[in-house]
């Protein structure tokens, strides 16, 4: 169950995807609460844009979900719900340059920063998920734009940041974890 | 080590805590790089204000380490090391009410959102850091302000929101992990 309250004060509850608020009556989203699962929101309708990871709890403003971004659209128009599995099968390989060449790594834990960790670089160049759902950062200490990627979406395969989102300009991930 | 790029092109590097970027003839941080170990940043001089953590990596603007904030202030002015435990041993009491009483779940474990599991509301209390260091957030997903609590700071004591930060203005804390 997920609850949004606009600014209007309208109160919604969704349990599944929803493709375009506005088609719902909702206007825009300025706060929210997820009261089971997690989801992922987009800026823009039809699951595109900006990907902000949602999980349970609140979140009484924009702020709270986006992270920090250079342009604060304040924009939430759709969203759905993430198959998660357990934190202890997922697995991410990382490549250091598209189509899955240079160095590789294999993840299955959490990195709140990947060069403390050796990578040699602020990027990535292209990400297999094994198995799980992962959320990937610009920054270190899961900061700067959202990237979420499933092994079931894609094949599991990200062969360039084109794959990551439609908001991916860059190969800067920072850091990364699973969800 | 610890390099930053200001806007007016001057790059300095640090290998100890600066009280007070200004005494160094900086006059603000648009940018910077943590080489090795990690840091917080804080708004104000002498390490007061909004926390920052920073973990080795690049942060080429502001919002790379500040997280997401209603009050986009654009200081950084003094940071220091941090001493990190290993963290299978990293260990933190979160109780229901201030100084130290209701519910109580002691912690060795990252998490993203602690309503997610089970925590009764987006509140903490007080909290005693028994091993290491944690960075505690507002909103789930490790976003919203960030509150820095060491075990050799206060005697790992944090009895009310007032003892984790002097931009602490609520006891919202809905994620946490080591650091």
């Amino acid at each position: 169950v997920f609850c949004l309250c606009p600014v209007c004060g309208k109160r919604m509850e969704f349990s599944s995807s929803c493709q375009n608020i506005m088609e719902c009556g909702l206007d825009n989203i300025r706060s929210l609460k997820v009261e089971s699962g997690t989801w992922v929101g987009y800026e823009h309708s039809s699951f595109c844009g900006q990907q902000f990871i949602l999980e349970k709890g609140n979140y009484p403003c924009w702020e709270a979900w986006s992270g920090s971004h250079a342009y604060h659209v304040e924009r939430l128009t759709s969203f759905r719900p993430l198959c998660c599995a357990d934190h202890k099968e997922s697995k991410i390989a990382v490549c250091e340059k598209e189509n899955f060449t240079g160095r590789q790594w294999e993840i299955s834990d959490d990195y709140p920063s990947l060069p403390a960790m050796g990578w040699p670089s602020s990027e990535i160049g292209s990400m297999k998920v094994q198995s799980g759902a992962w959320v990937c950062y610009q920054y270190p200490g899961y900061r700067g734009h959202q990237y979420i990627l499933e092994c079931d979406r894609h094949g599991g395969n990200y062969k360039h940041y084109r794959d990551w989102g439609s908001h991916a300009q860059t190969f800067q991930v920072q850091s990364l974890r699973r969800v």
